[in-house]
C-alpha cells in the first residue's frame, strides 16, 4: 500500500507500481500471468483509460492479460473478485491484483461531479444531489426510524481515527471526540465533516494465486475463504427501506457460506465507512447487530482493537484514507497483514479470520471477502 | 445488436438494454448469474460510472454480481474473457455479456480526446497526437518498408463497404471504390476519410453458458473454442517494429493452441479495422499472410464472402461501425449468427470455424475468440 495523502502530485502509475512493486517483492513471485486494475474515476480526473496495459507497461510486464474492473467505489473489491474468478478458471496462475485512486489537485465540484458517476446521470446526479446527500438522507432515516442520536453514530468516526493512530499510513492520524464530529462544519444535514471521508490518493496491491503455488513462495499464505458480489438498484429512490443495504446483505450471505463460516467466527473486521451512518449500516447489514442496534457495540467497546469484533483497525475509509477505487484493495491487503501477524502496532493478537466488506455507489454493488490465516 | 447510428439520441442503458434483452429472448435464459459490461468511454462522455448496477437495474435483475471490464476500444471483447473466465470458475451458469457505446452528440475534439485515453496521457496524449495520427506513422512505415501502395490498402475498406449492404444494422451501407477512398478528404497523410471507421453508438450482447446447460436451451450452440488476451506497451514509440502488433500474434498462437485448430481451419474472420491499415496487419499478425503481403489476399479476392478467408462479413468496423467498446462484441455476435447459419444475407455457406480480432488502444491490448458451430 502507498500511503494515502491529498496533493501526492504522484501519477496514477506512479502510485500503481509503487503498490505492485511492493507486493510482488513481498510475495517473491517472479512471474505473474496476468493483471487486475481496479479503479473508478480515471477516465473522469485524469481523462485515461486503458489501465490494464498502462500499468503493465510501467512494470515491464507487458505481454500478460490485462483487465481493468470498475464497480464504483467497490472497484478495488470487484478486481480482487474478477481475479479470484480468473485463478479458479485455470488459465492463470500467479495474478497481480492492483487498484488506485488519484483524486486530488481537482476542485471540489470536479471530484464531486465525479463520485456521482456511480448513481445514475441522466435521473438522479442530473438533480444536483450529491453523495453526501444521498447518505445524509439514509442518516436521517436511520436516526428518526431507530431512535439513534447522532451521537451514538458518531463513535464510529471516533473508532477509526483512534485506530489510524498506530497505522503510518493513514491519511488523518489525530485523534478526535465525539464533541469533535459534532461540532464539525456541517456538509449535509445531519452529516458533519467528520461523518465524512476525506479526499485522497494511494494504491494497494496484492499477489493470488493457487494454495498450492502460494506454498511455494511464503509460509504463511493466506487463503480467499470467500469472494462475492451483489448488486442492488442504481438509485436510492428504488428502494423500500433506505436503512439497510441488500447487496450487502446477498453478499455476505453467500460468504458465509462458501467460507463455512458465521459472523461469530470474525476475528477482524473491515467495513466501507465512507460516511459514518455507513460502518454503523454494515454491522447490522453483516450480522453483528440487530437493525437499528449498531451503534451498541460501539458504545460497548467490541469494535476497538481488544474487543470482541476488531473493526476498521488500521483507521477505515475515514481515517485510513478512501482513495474510492483503490479502498477495497487497501481493505483486503490490511486484512491479509492482520492475519499473517504483520500488522504492526495495528495488529489484533492472533487474528485468524477476517472479513472485508467494499460498497459501491449508494450500496449498488457490495465486495465481501473472508480472508484466513493458514498457517 | 441495436443498429449502429450517429446522432442516436439514445442513452447508454437504452442501447444495452434493447441489445441485451435480444440477446436473453434468442437465447431463450430465464435466469442470469452475472452480468459482464464492455465499455470505454462512459466516465470521460456521459460522465457515468458504475455501468454494472446501471445495467443490472434497468435490466430488472440487480441482485446479480456485475462487472465493468475496460480495455480500450477492445472492452467487448475483454469483458466476453472475463465472462469465459467466470463460467470456468463454476461461480456462474448463465451469463449475460453485453458492451456499449455512445459516441455521437459530442463535438470531434471532444470524441478524439476521449479516444486517447488508451493511450498514455501523460507522455503521448498530451502531445496532441491524435489516433488517426499514430495510425497513419503505421501506414507510412508499413507501406515505405513493404512497398506497398495506398492502393492496395484501399481494397480493405472496399471489402467491408461492400459487406455492410447486406447488414441492415450497418452505419455505412453505401458501395464505394478504391478511387473512392483515394480521393476522399485527408486526415493524417496518408489516412483519407474513407480508410477510417466513423463515429457511431450501438450495443451488442450475448448470452454464455457452460455446454450441458446451453443445451437445453438451443439445438445450435456456438462453442468458445478459445478466449485470450495480450497485451503489449500501451504507446507507440516503446515498440521495435511498428508494422506488427505482438498482443495479436501472441493472444492468437494461444487461441489457435486452445482451440485446436490453424489459421487455415478459419472459415470466417472478424479483424479489428477501425483503419484499413490495421485490417491489412490482422491479416499478417493472425498468420494469413506473410508480413508485407496481406493485401494480396484481397486483391486475389480471398477475402470476399465467396473467397477462401471470408473478412469482416457484415461490414467490419469501417462499415458496419465502430462504437468502440462495444465493437469486440459485435464482432462475436456476428460470428455466433454466421455458426448458427442465421447471418441472413450476410450468411457463409457452411461456416464451422470463426476467428474474431479486438484491438485495445494502439494495438496494447488484444483479445481473440475462436468459435465453433457444434451442430
Amino acid at each position: 500500500m502507498t500511503p494515502i495523502t491529498a496533493g501526492s502530485g504522484r501519477s496514477l502509475t506512479d502510485l500503481f507500481v509503487e503498490a505492485a512493486k511492493q507486493a510482488l517483492d513481498d510475495s517473491g513471485a517472479h512471474r505473474v500471468d496476468s493483471i487486475y486494475v481496479g479503479n473508478m474515476m480515471s477516465g473522469f480526473l485524469q481523462n485515461q483509460e486503458h489501465l490494464g496495459a498502462l500499468m503493465a507497461t510501467a512494470l515491464g510486464r507487458e505481454g500478460v492479460p490485462t483487465y481493468k474492473v470498475e464497480g464504483a467505489c467497490a472497484s478495488g473489491g470487484v478486481a480482487v473478485n474478477a481475479a479470484v474468478k480468473a485463478l479458479l478458471s485455470g488459465f492463470e496462475e500467479i495474478v497481480l491484483v492492483g487498484a488506485v485512486e488519484k483524486m486530488s489537485g481537482y476542485t471540489t465540484p470536479e471530484v464531486t461531479a465525479g463520485l456521482m458517476m456511480a448513481e445514475d446521470r441522466l435521473k438522479v446526479a442530473s438533480t444536483g444531489v450529491t453523495f453526501v446527500g444521498l447518505n445524509a438522507m439514509i442518516a436521517r432515516e436511520y436516526m428518526h426510524r431507530y431512535r439513534v442520536t447522532h451521537e451514538s453514530i458518531a463513535q464510529f468516526p471516533v473508532l477509526c481515527h483512534r485506530n489510524a493512530l498506530d497505522n503510518p499510513k493513514a491519511q488523518f492520524r489525530k485523534k478526535i471526540k465525539i464533541q469533535d464530529v459534532l461540532q464539525s462544519p456541517l456538509v449535509a444535514d445531519p452529516l458533519r465533516l467528520l461523518d465524512c471521508s476525506g479526499i485522497g490518493d494511494g494504491a494497494a496491491a496484492i499477489v493470488l494465486a493457487p494454495k498450492n503455488v502460494a506454498k511455494k513462495f511464503t509460509d504463511s499464505p493466506v487463503e480467499v475463504a470467500a469472494s462475492t458480489v451483489a448488486s442492488d438498484t442504481i438509485s436510492l429512490y428504488q428502494r423500500p427501506n433506505i436503512t439497510t443495504f441488500e447487496a450487502s446483505r446477498q453478499a455476505a450471505d453467500r460468504a458465509y457460506k462458501l467460507a463455512g463460516v458465521k459472523p461469530k467466527d470474525i476475528d477482524v473486521l473491515e467495513v466501507h465507512d465512507a460516511f459514518s451512518i455507513l460502518g454503523v449500516m454494515a454491522l447490522e447489514d453483516l450480522g453483528f447487530a440487530q437493525k437499528g442496534s449498531g451503534t451498541q457495540l460501539l458504545g460497548d467497546g467490541e469494535c476497538s482493537r481488544d474487543g470482541r469484533l476488531p473493526t476498521n483497525t488500521f483507521g477505515g475509509l475515514k481515517a485510513r484514507g478512501h482513495p474510492v477505487g483503490a479502498s477495497g484493495l487497501y481493505q483486503v491487503a490490511e486484512l491479509a497483514m492482520q492475519l499473517k501477524n504483520e500488522a504492526g502496532k495495528c495488529q489484533v493478537p492472533g487474528a485468524r479470520v477476517g472479513l472485508a466488506q467494499s460498497v459501491g455507489g449508494i450500496g449498488s454493488t457490495v465486495a465481501i471477502h473472508i480472508l484466513r490465516g493458514i498457517n
